[in-house]
């Protein structure tokens, strides 16, 4: 969503702010501090109506917070109502396009808080019977953000935006982990030499490999369920600076619980509100925990790439999907594009959570002034690992193949199944025999049998697929 | 730029690759190989249109190899001539909303390369009277990618894309500087207290204050400048991996020069066109440049948010003009709104810097696969800042006031003073009477002169505001 | 711990390993495998030595280990009992400077493991009445590493090691919080005004913003809590690479059963150990939970630095405790190094945290190869913020005093107090108020009362302290 | 180089300070202010005594003021000379272990500046036959000091330093590039396959793969060689903040030209002394060109280790020489240690670049306070790329051998090469050619040749070494 051109040719109306008045397109809902801030700000070209969880993250407070304040006598039925209604028609996707201030912005988020007061303002007005603009009836700041801060609106709204972002990264997340799963139970049976620092170790099966990239996103599952609940602590109540100036002692347990209402999660107020006010530990931890997804899901794409390189003067253990020609110049070429994008992604996280902590230790005293960088920050890393993960599973595991031939081959070429015999012919002899094989380039099979060091029954017997590839007793029956 | 939702209730046309046939619609100037793309990253939501410099950058190319393959007898005239014309219409500003594909994409920029080549083949081929897609008149890939690979072509596009970008982040640095040196000669006469680790040090002018900024500004100028020469070494004639194989053995010479002659840059082809294909290394220490730029506004912007502090809790020594109100809550608050953008644009840069990094580092052997977001994370950083520098001059900078009185109050209380007495009375004694002042919190001038350890002509003569700001001779004139 | 220099005038022993035979230091307890990784690694002169809690982990798993073994009736009662002992000299700390490979290693840890193999074998055989070397009666490969690989007892190692170093780490903080909360106490009376974007905002006592330091604290003190339950899971049984190659079905159990007594911590066997021994997701979230703290020491330092600016041109609301003199060239200057010390802990730990991602991404296939670093970082991580701590605490902290006639008269002299009548004489007002004390510096209370919108019992009791530092119920009962 | 713990037990002499009177060990070198700062500062164990270069750069700035004083009538010939001879006496390296103070210090060096004043002071006092401590007749402060300030001497002190170091760091680069550089030559005339993405590309020799990496580190070199000129701007004479307050007015000039001069360096005094003062744009921008070095020395690791996997599964393309045996479990296997450790000082290095962007944007006012920790991270950098690039010649680069029969059959048996013959058959044969090749595991060499495309001269002379690995005319002069 790109920022639109204000094109002041067209009808408007007055508004006034601390500097003075200004002219706002007529049929614009936002106001005159939005207008500025769009003026202040051409920073990114990116509008925060961009993230729909955001502006529904808004829209949810400031309805939670009509409805405390109704509660508590300070707002009236009607306008409560035609603020509520407003709030209701944002959470349902309208007038997003009417969030216009850039995603980089000073102001620690007033402005975003701005805009939202004031579109709320302008369609709730609307539903009274009233013109845009007609503040005498509905008040952005005196209605719509009363009992309200940015300071304490905007981080609530930053932590609901995140809990609604990260559970919709989690379902994606686990999309990929089926996918791998299945080819996990599919390859199951595929023998394989596995390796350590890219040296050939020990057999494995492709299975098993291919359950580790299911069971490492089974438990980046977990660890993000887990950081999400340290975005449920909030601080609306606290308003400035969290000594809750100007609000009413019982409006912060009244909106906690509005709030967890409108969104079903179960929220709780901070217990002391001037450091939840200055705090941003939760989203530095999140954005680690984010980090640590894309770190993982980085490393799959290069074993991924690995094992799929080829298609003769590679590893050529696996086959990815084609999805597009690779190569303008060189004919039937193709390349890991999938795995590609998403390590891509994984690289811009990774750099995302350096703006995260460099903005969160820049906040200074009673407030962080750079939690929008953090929130853009934030934002792009779940929404691009979302889309990676979901174009992973679908473009790319679900179609993987494997090369059965040429990788039972390698296990039976492998000078690493001298490891299997290593408790029945000793270290010693094993080494010796490891040693002929490089020499001679000949098989661990051919050189035992031939020194006379285990029968071929032994031997076939030892070597077996599931002998090599899970923990055994010490056990020569096949003697 | 978004990216557009392709319609496919329009009519189409047909188009084949490596996987089969497609249909294309029937108005795209891409073609079959940039739909796959766009079908296979949908990523970010931003499109490559978005920066204009490289898709100018990819127009120079694409013309200079025309021009290049046409000397060498490789392609006709009438070829030449019509790819050469629809380049023209690309770096006169057309037909960027056709480049479509995801700016976060894998395959190493081939998806981009094709799309430039769909959209000028497209042109091409009418102006020559033929329909879209009549590739059998003039081909992307045969005839507008000739003597090509993405693997010569996209990095030196993204160089060209720096270079212009660059050099406009240098011209807004440029304006940045000369309201800083504005302002430092409108200072220059203002007396103040110079701090080290945020106690009180020595005094110093507000001009000598400002000057340090645009000074960094103006090194950090010449430094960007000396960057940008990275970028002026191309790969192109490498083709595939740097060996150029296919391309004829006066190519990469012809190519060079046609897009010297193109750009008006002096480009010099890689003396090892093999390590050029694969090398990352500009981009990597441009990037850190611009990590260099970011630091240092980012630092300046700490020092204007500071020294405005206040109004009255606050150091107050300068006023930042007020741009938007600053709270929905607190009467009269005005913040540093656009500082703290900057900041903002700062911390981003430096996550960019992360990103570019992990990104060079994991190339493998003949190419780097993770250009894109390299060059996604450079166009962000040089656009963002530049942005910011101007945001920064006009609407901050430029209206900066001083406190005067405040700021000659703080040197004349101060106890710093006594460090320019310390050659006169001595170490020791000046230790005594800085103790005392703390102490007593009587003022240095009133202690001197009590315990008769200067005369008040000396004082006035040691503590006059040159003395106090430049290296002095011993210089006890006016006893 | 500084690298000895091998010493090749001593007395010698003769060993062997893959590539021939070299003489060692007769006294030396580490071996051949040991020497070799000293000469192959001469990179930052530091041995693995100085990490004691690293060297005790691994005693503690070799006892596991031998214990385990003699349980399945893989090592007889001599061999074990001997290696026994041998761990439990190391676990008391002897020995420690035999550890002598450099912190910075390739080979994925096998030399530390080596190294500690080596070391213990020889005392172990000396315990037995042997000399050095003497492998033929027990051996560092065949006996103390039988049914491991460093691929399960280095990840192991480290896990330990980290969980060890992070409960001291919470121990330390757990002393600064403490140091936080008896100065939130001691400051609970003393008013002051709040501050947001650097901006006089509204009051609230020193007390409560001292309590947001200790907050701060507690809430990471739990985040480690939690996070060093992610190291508790353990791979060892897994062998070379998870399959459990050579080792007994029964040996996982039984090790991990060992070493939860020895260590008295509750670990549990991965239920997948392909994907643990290939995985460093733990060490990731456990460094990023580490920058979680440095960001936020690193903000509460920055900002005693600010308020303890000064002393006369500063904010000057807090006192340092001075420690050193801060100036060779100005009398009297004090500068708040302590904090300062501390902010570089905190950035020295950033930096780490992105070694840490660098090195996890790049882990290969069944094993990473990296993780020497990765500990290398995380045990500098934990020491230093450790270290960090105590010194804030003890050097900075417990000494602070509150400048209370100054922080009293800033909030009286404030705007900001304006905010608290905003309820009763309404915004718009409030906001004419506040513009005229800016224009001519006067007072709030003098204004307001001149004006007549409220009587001096009204403002007296609108802006007692409690009323403005914690939510109130609208109320004009002095009326 | 460790801490050592300060025996109190031994004989003392008493020094004063700001603080009071303390005990200092009779036999030290440094006094009163390095023993508070070693209290104040217990946090990495590691002392600046383990840095030469800046011991070495410490005392050639004292010898070069003591000269530049006593020229300009300011200190005495006895003094001058005797600080001038203890400065040679640390420059030829004695001494150094009285530099106690923590790498890791508050308070902007200033503890590092005076551990150099009280160790010149009492050696200088010793070669003048008084006392150490007996500063009456040479003081720290008032002669070592004299005309200086921390503020002007560190900065300045490091970056002599990291010229020293960086020069070392270049000759390292030079014996490593050599190293490839052989290598080239040796393996120019063995073909091998190139890869793109990991794809099979086109053919190319060992010879030009390895050619990269020396050209790769020849640019580096280069780039390190302009970077180094970024610290030969100093700020001495500016004093405590760029104003040159208690400097003689030639001061500068001949400090500059008296530390060229013991230095060799061709230093220049900063225009703007102010802005120099609290500048750390240099130690970013080297500190970016490291991390530059560092990503394409891990990218050359990579590499190397992808080539020499195996060594049956894996692309044995080339061995690098076994160091240690590379695991207790598996017999005979080898590991790729060297590179690996190499990798790892790499991502060290990338992590120490971010700590210093922190420390520099952390800067504030008039002096950055944290050039400790960049100092620090700079030094660590510098000091292990050098230990790395002389490790990987010399134990591994030298010893790499090349698997010419597999290399070559692998070329042989590739699809790749009918890129070559693409503009002789045309690239929609080409592909068919491919296609045919893929499906039926047959050579391109024979399927052309059955369709008679080409005649077997024409295929000879095309797939000739020489025409697959440089450009070539069109060219079928063997028809």
């Amino acid at each position: 969503m790109t920022i639109q051109k204000i094109d002041t040719a067209t009808t408007t109306r007055i508004e006034h702010d601390l500097l003075g008045e200004r002219e706002v397109p007529a049929q614009a809902y936002y106001g005159v501090h939005t207008l500025r801030a769009v003026e202040n700000f051409p920073i990114s070209g990116t509008a925060i109506g961009i993230y729909p969880d955001l502006i529904q993250a808004l829209a949810c407070i400031k309805e939670a917070a009509a409805r405390a304040n109704h509660d508590l006598g300070l707002l009236d039925a009607v306008r409560a109502d035609a603020i509520v209604r407003a709030c209701r028609e944002l959470r349902a996707g309208r007038l997003h396009e009417q969030f216009v201030v850039d995603v980089i912005q000073g102001g620690a988020g007033t402005s975003t808080n701005m805009n939202a007061n004031e579109v709320i303002a302008n369609r709730a007005l609307e539903l009274l019977g009233h013109a845009k603009g007609e503040y005498q009836h509905l008040h952005p700041n005196d209605h719509v953000n009363l009992s309200q801060s940015t300071n304490d609106v905007y981080p609530t709204a930053l932590k609901l935006a995140a809990h609604f972002g990260i559970l919709r990264l989690v379902e994606a997340m686990t999309v990929l982990r089926r996918s791998f799963e299945r080819k996990a139970t599919e390859f199951a049976d595929v023998l394989k030499m596995g390796r350590t620092q890219l040296q050939d170790a020990v057999p494995m099966t492709l299975g098993q490999e291919f359950s580790t990239y299911a069971t490492m996103l089974g438990e980046d599952e977990e660890r993000l369920r887990e950081a999400v609940a340290l975005v449920h602590e909030i601080n609306l109540g606290g308003t400035a600076i969290g000594t809750g100036i100007t609000a009413h002692p019982e409006y912060a347990a009244r909106v906690r619980e509005h709030l967890a209402q409108v969104t079903g999660i179960a929220l709780v107020t901070a217990p002391n509100l001037i450091e939840a006010t200055q705090d941003c530990g939760a989203f530095v931890q999140l954005s680690g925990v984010l980090k640590r997804v894309a770190v993982k899901l980085s490393k799959t794409c290069n074993d991924l790439r690995l094992l799929s390189s080829g298609p003769r003067a590679g590893l050529g253990e696996i086959n990815l999907p084609p999805m597009q020609a690779g190569s303008s110049i060189m004919p039937g070429k193709v390349n890991p594009v999938i795995p590609e994008v998403v390590n891509q992604i994984a690289f811009e996280v990774i750099g995302n959570d350096i703006t995260v902590s460099f903005a969160a230790e820049a906040g200074q005293l009673q407030l962080n002034a750079f939690e929008p960088i953090i929130a853009h920050s934030l934002f792009k890393s779940v929404t691009h690992l979302r889309n990676g993960c979901l174009t992973l599973a679908e473009r790319c595991v679900d179609g993987i193949t494997a090369n059965r031939e040429h990788l039972s081959a390698l296990v039976r070429d492998s000078i690493g199944v001298v490891t299997a015999l290593n408790p029945y012919i000793g270290y010693k002899q094993a080494t010796a025999v490891a040693r002929e094989a490089h020499a001679t380039g000949g098989s661990v099979y051919r050189i035992v049998l031939d020194k006379g060091l285990l029968t071929q029954a032994q031997l076939d017997h030892l070597l077996r697929p599931e002998a090599l590839t899970t923990p055994q007793v010490l056990d020569l029956a096949g003697r």
